[in-house]
């Protein structure tokens, strides 16, 4: 899978997105290092601090499916994450995203992300 | 699916919480009104604010799945929920939630986990 | 200071919340034990699962002035306060909270706001 | 006031964090444009997600005191900072943070700290 092709998936699992306060509709998907694709969306609170973001749905199903921090090669992302999510990136050492950022598509790696962030 | 089966499917899942700071494992499973179950677990952040319940990891996998607010029946926690997952809880409607409570599992409703909520 | 009179600390000072992006401007204040009121806000981010509460706004202050779990006597909150924010109450070990809920001012333990919650 | 002051300043108040999960005290100081500064400090809570930063602690007590984006200069920082609240670091328009990283003091713009986000 490429990471244009990784990029439209997240695309297009976006339109699941649970968010009717800010119809800001996020999708992410997630390549595991065996191949496998893994999704996740934004879901939203009334309370908005208690929100998620898709990058969070995303990594969170791959770890309900059994895989950890070094399994996850590649993110597609709709949009590009906020900083709460590249931490995430870090903490599950993931090679690198790719993401729409002013109409062009963009892969970054974690570190590139995220510079000077602590060692884990 | 009783509501003690769906607690037992919310125990086996914990055993794959990424929690490597607090060494807590929670797992939660969520029981669609359509019959279908769908897991989640809590995974932790070296930043911890920016970790995630399992009870908002299942939700969000649900909302992944193309349910929402409206089609949860009921979860099976390991624990008692947090006030943050009440709140979830409270979006998506669900009729009743499970979990272990002073070594007895209890069932309560979303309002009489958080009495006093707004309306949405 | 009386439990209406706080709460009235927390509608003035919810006039200085950072919420473009619900608009939803909140307050809160906290009476110390020993007689100080501290004050917090609302504050929001484009991102929002990373914005906060005013109750932890002004729980924060009270404890980078000096204080902790078993210092703060009650908040008032200008509206109900969300699940997330029932926990803080709990961890800091209030008294009592003062808000307004289908616009008559109540007034309730943190143990009512949230049952069965862990012991600490 | 110098960056390395401010950083001083954010050593010092450190001491009052409320960090009993992590023991990993932290400490923020912000440089208001007028002068003023503000402090904050990490807040943890049992439930490790609703936790709050001492970046966000220090930015919203300067939002309680009446100021905004743009109104903050620098901020002084014991480490470096998560990518949540690298966010707020760029909510507000600061012009540089300050912080210790691998032993040493270093400046860094907010676009530096997370490059590719969105405009506001």
């Amino acid at each position: 899978m490429t990471d244009r092709e990784l990029y439209e998936r997240a695309v297009a699992v976006a339109q699941r997105a649970y968010a009717p306060y800010s119809s800001y509709l996020v999708g992410a998907a997630v390549l595991l290092r065996d191949g496998r694709v893994v999704e996740g969306v934004n879901v939203e609170n009334a309370a908005y601090p208690l929100g998620i973001c898709a990058e969070k749905s995303a990594l969170s199903a791959a770890v309900v499916a059994g895989y950890g921090p070094g399994d996850v090669e590649a993110i597609g992302i709709t949009a590009s994450p906020c900083g709460g999510c590249r931490q995430w990136l870090h903490e599950f050492r993931l090679d690198r995203a790719t993401y729409l950022h002013d109409g062009e598509l963009v892969t970054r790696s974690a570190a590139e992300l995220l510079p000077d962030t602590w060692s884990l």
